[in-house]
């Protein structure tokens, strides 16, 4: 892995990460495949829409289809035909987001699998190994996320369970092929936040995470934490904002020097008819499409707004119909690509703050209901 | 519309179908867009399997979206997104098989709206009316379709009805963009069959249909009228059997001289994991499948089995995720695109009957469910 910081504007970084399977221009917004697949759409659809870097995860693909089947595809790679790169979080947020009830002890979290109720343990060690045979690109430490909310406290002790599982992570790790990104954790808390920080570039990791936010925090603390730690985070190394997605928020958090993004909003807002467009969210089930036979969005290069409208895709929508979920995917998909590309070009050109206030003047003053 | 028999081979009959968007080569399968989508996949991904029309129904699209909603997008064909010849039936299969409490009277059917309780009203002139504005390539007459069982008087009765019906559709036909097909009924019984023919001749049709078979009668009493009917009908235009589409049936019609087909079974099949291969039908539920790393068929050159192993197919079924639905949609009417391209191959060549045996002796014979 290489990562070059080819340009900045505040601390805004552009950059470019090359893994084994391709070069990343970053800023950029990971689409979630959680399960093997973008849900809807295939690998091809994907990349057409701009992206280069797909999520999967760890939890859901040891429970179904396990990790052996996996194995007998050579890795999630082949099993899913993406061959471009692949990053898989470590489970620590589904273990938290998923498993219920599930017990933490030091060694690591059991619990059911919310599949088959089978009683499943997963601790670092487990994580990295079914990681190494997924054979992702970039694997995650398994972490120990911090809820919301909570005291300085026992935010400290999560932080610092989250350090000792990523220091075994480190150890337990083997893969030439993989590289392996920790995860600062610390809440709403800076302080905790930049101590994670330090020790996790102590023990020395190819990138670093922020984990644990946008799991219920005001927006504005987010924002705060942000501004406050992300330009504390290593220079040499990519930074990974895990799991923030909303437009306002990547530009936050790019202007405070992210350069990895991922989030199942774009996808699963499609899904329920929620479509972003640069005039703020489009909700398709709206009455007033009924008839309209505009486009999503006029200027939108997508195969949803190319060839349909609005009209058509509500339709599909009143009829259950799956292709109207694919079509407002892909919308969505072109949508964040585009939005990285334009906010990649900003930073290259040092015009971030610009464009920044244009978008947010037409995406949130108009309206995040237009018909 | 122009057709023309390029070549025999016993009574079964290649033919090239010129319609205003687009020349068809028969025999052809359509697959079924009922309600202005071919379940789970794009027109480009219709167009990709090799075939040319798809079919659209009356009964759902004046339900739903209604024929306002079509109209403000100038017709089906934009509606959708499918600028290939569209053939719509009439709502008379519909009325029959969908429509439940429904009031038959010499005037046409009154029924309520499967969708939202809604008392509708549907005769010749109303089924021509919103065919017109759907703006079809293909327009069917307004038929009563006779149940199986039926005794000679009453499949008699109601073909009579069929026929009193097709003239007034006639009539009531107004559009030189779209061409009118006939459609005999008569249940199993020839006479009737061939009477119903000899009028619609005399009315005077584009082409001619059989209709109401494989609505439960026994396989060798549907293979049987077929037999006896087909070389009867008109020679110098197309002939259409509606409804029937397993491969071991669309041989039979096509050796009884039959140019068109339509069927929901390749892509209602595929949303439930069944697919058509020239070993059978592949049933993509058994757990056989859960490690197979091989693809569905392996000399099929289409998406899903270029690309994505039986074991990950399974998978995405397992998980409920509509890319295996898209997938598996996709394989069968592949399937279906080469089938009918090897039929109208042997036809060509004089060979259909060594086809024939050949297809049924590894299809039907090595088991309809192979692993």
């Amino acid at each position: 892995m290489k990562f070059r910081v080819t340009a900045k504007d505040g601390n805004a970084r552009r950059g470019s990460l090359t893994l084994a399977r391709g070069v990343v221009e970053t800023p950029v917004f990971m689409p979630v495949g959680t399960g093997g697949a973008v849900r809807t759409v295939t690998p091809e659809e994907v990349a057409e829409s701009g992206a280069r870097v797909i999520l999967g995860n760890t939890f859901h693909l040891m429970l179904r289809p396990g990790a052996e089947v996996i194995r007998a595809h050579d890795g999630l790679h082949k099993f899913m035909h993406w061959s471009g790169p692949i990053l898989t979080d470590s489970g620590g947020f589904q273990v938290w987001s998923l498993a219920d009830p599930r017990d933490i002890s030091e060694q690591g979290v059991t619990f059911r699998s919310p599949f088959d109720g089978s009683k499943i343990f997963l601790g670092a060690e487990e994580s990295m190994s079914v990681q190494q045979t997924l054979g992702s690109d970039i694997a995650m430490v398994f972490d120990d996320c911090t809820p919301y909310p909570a005291t300085h406290q026992n935010a400290r002790e999560s932080m610092e369970r989250s350090l000792r599982w990523a220091r075994r992570c480190r150890d337990a790790h083997s893969s030439d092929q993989q590289v392996l990104f920790g995860i600062a954790q610390g809440g709403i808390y800076p302080d905790l936040r930049v101590r994670s920080l330090e020790v996790l570039e102590e023990i020395g990791f190819d990138g670093y995470a922020l984990g644990g936010l946008s799991v219920g925090e005001p927006t504005d603390q987010m924002h705060s934490v942000l501004g406050q730690v992300t330009p504390q985070m290593p220079d040499e190394a990519p930074r990974y904002l895990m799991g923030v997605g909303r437009p306002e928020d990547i530009l936050v958090g790019v202007r405070s020097g992210i350069d990895l993004f991922d989030c199942v909003l774009p996808t699963r807002n499609a899904r329920n008819g929620w479509l972003y467009t640069r005039r703020g969210i489009v909700r398709l089930k709206n009455s007033a499409h009924r008839t309209d036979t505009r486009p999503v969005e006029e200027d939108c290069g997508c195969p949803a707004c190319r060839h349909y409208s609005r009209s058509y895709l509500r339709y599909l929508f009143a009829t259950g119909e799956t292709l109207g979920k694919r079509l407002c995917t892909l919308h969505n998909l072109w949508f964040f690509g585009a939005f990285m590309e334009d906010i990649r070009c900003a930073v290259d050109s040092g015009t971030l703050e610009t464009f920044s206030e244009a978008f947010l003047d037409g995406y949130i003053e108009r309206g995040t209901n237009v018909a």
